[in-house]
């Protein structure tokens, strides 16, 4: 077998690069690729009544979620640029994707995390040889200081808000044409979780440059999930807030915990973005609690989907867009961006994990016990 | 749009299922489906010297782990065949996947595992609402135990040896498929972690399948990695053992403790076609330690890939073949079984996780010293 074969060539074709001309930011550079995208769109085989119902399955992206078609992106560039070193604040996904593509691009990476930050979050990091930094402040002033030490110290920063990197959202809007590739059409309805919004607004412009090159004939609207208690988007579209300064202004001094780590943000940094697109496209905001994210990942679990608890929340949505028959005969897809496998961690306490013990000798009777108590019930 | 239209077919053909014409055994069946395969081909960015190295990637499936094509074979055969519930003993990868692609298929599963196996492990089938049994014994009993009960009470077995499920393996032969259309041929030689066996004989039944029918122009060797301390299948290699009940009585009586949770295995079932394969092949027989698993971890993390270690264990092998000039001026294909995702919790202890502190004020200096160190390094 000649060495000079493109070996790469399939596996990009079977990844997001398959819509290399769309991303133009990038046009001509050699692709920094785990294989990311191409995800499966997986028919819910319990859609609720009157309503068609699919799973857009990021959790099955090379680190687990659909960050890495972002930082596939912006590492690409990165590299154009002829950056050696990477930041980004995160203690996330995005944290694992920055990680993931500087090592496959061979460049150096910092993460800054915040305190507390729990330790099975950050061990991947560790293997991926990136740089843990503990930020010792809060999560908004570790934003704007991370672009600004990357500033002053010349190194490219991966964080994926817009202002701080511009390309990430040109990996992100590949979600959806991969959803139009495959339904043929966009469908009437795409709901997806929003910690700082940039996903959502992704997704977004990838509809809109399909409507706008007559690839699909309508777009689709948004839904965004959050945790409940953090309505700061909300309140910001009520009052028509349109200043960045403003919008600062409004961050949550006391946001609730809750286990949606990833989307639990006081500020969201793409928030204004998130809602011209939420209102460009008749969209809608939905708040999950808890209690929902939790039973969301049972849902999604008897369909053979493990998702973590802020990917989850979607399920709350299809409930409330299911009750008030805002989706009825119509076709909704749900973005699943993070794999539940990261975060068990984080769930361990809510879940009781019930075991029948089984011996040997008598065995086979308990067993048809067990199966005859679940004939009965 | 209609809603007739075949929605699931362009998502198959982003899955293994794109080879249903050689899935012979579930022939007109509808695939129980999550889009596992169709992993990346990821070219080595660090070769040894004169090879050159290929992952398969299968982490990235739905699961994390190769075994999700042997379970969609697997559980597309039980629903044909008319089963309502599944059983198997695993607390690993196959335990996810049996789960899983239950769950996908509306099936009720049960999984027998082991005493003593840590709750993060088990964790993840709660939510595919699998029921969780706890055998009393041995794990060579349990595994015999297993088939007595399907047996006794009419369940599927989904256990992935050959002798409790023939299924599995034609899904698994999928990934042998996808390495020779990718590097149109097949490789010098394919690497696979050996627990059971069933992995490597799939893989071997792949590519034998597509030399017999002249689709490739040669059989790679086959190279099996197994923990240090595991040489049950070497040991009945060397005395030429082919009876299965001598074979059984050679089960290791104090196998050493391991962190290759997944391939630490006293009696591998498929072990006997496992040294045919090998003999097959003109392949060979590797160990790896601990440590070797571990700093296998954290080569791969710099390509990217973050894997169990009982996955990572291949670069221990890949390391023998490069020192022996084995595998000089070839390609050879290492097959990344597991997702390091599910396995955090294993590997905790095991690695230092260093955290550098950042203040707001000085923060930017301090992370110049740390910059400037690297530089010095």
């Amino acid at each position: 077998m000649p060495s000079t074969l493109p070996y790469d060539f399939t596996s990009l074709e079977r990844s997001m690069w398959r819509y290399h001309d769309r991303l133009t930011v990038v046009e001509g550079c050699t692709p920094v690729s785990l294989g990311e995208g191409l995800t499966p769109l997986l028919r819910s085989r319990t859609s609720p009544p009157g309503m068609t119902l699919f799973y857009k399955n990021e959790t099955v992206n090379p680190t687990g979620s659909q960050k890495d078609r972002a930082l596939s992106v912006s590492i690409t560039k990165a590299v154009q640029l002829g950056h050696r070193t990477v930041m980004l604040y995160s203690d996330g996904s995005t944290a694992l994707a920055s990680a993931a593509y500087a090592a496959r691009a061979g460049l150096r990476s910092l993460t800054l995390v915040a305190r507390g930050t729990p330790d099975y979050r950050l061990l991947p990091l560790i293997f991926f040889n990136s740089t843990i930094l503990e930020y010792q402040g809060s999560a908004s002033e570790a934003l704007a200081w991370t672009s600004e030490a990357c500033r002053a110290l010349n190194l490219y920063e991966t964080t994926t808000t817009r202002s701080a990197n511009p390309y990430g959202a040109e990996g992100v809007k590949t979600i959806s044409y991969e959803i139009a590739e495959e339904l043929r059409d966009a469908p009437s309805w795409v709901v997806v979780p929003v910690g700082g919004g940039g996903t959502l607004c992704g997704i977004w412009k990838g509809f809109r440059e399909l409507y706008e090159s007559g690839q699909i004939s309508r777009c689709p609207r948004m839904a965004a999930v959050l945790p409940a208690g953090y309505g700061i988007i909300e309140d910001a579209m009520i009052k028509g807030i349109t200043d960045d300064a403003v919008f600062r202004s409004m961050t949550l001094q006391n946001p609730p915990a809750t286990i949606q780590a990833k989307t639990a943000m006081a500020f969201p940094p793409d928030g204004l973005e998130t809602i011209r697109a939420i209102k460009e496209s008749d969209g809608i905001l939905l708040y999950a609690s808890d209690q929902q994210a939790l039973s969301g990942q049972r849902l999604l679990g008897r369909e053979g989907i493990f998702a973590e608890p802020s990917a989850a929340a979607v399920m709350a949505a299809i409930q409330t867009l299911a009750e008030r028959e805002l989706a009825k005969e119509q076709v909704v897809v749900a973005v699943i961006t993070g794999s539940g496998y990261r975060e068990v961690g984080s769930i361990s306490d809510e879940v009781c994990l019930q075991k029948n013990s089984i011996t040997p000798t008598s065995g086979i009777d308990e067993l048809r016990r067990l199966l005859d108590g679940f004939r009965n019930q």
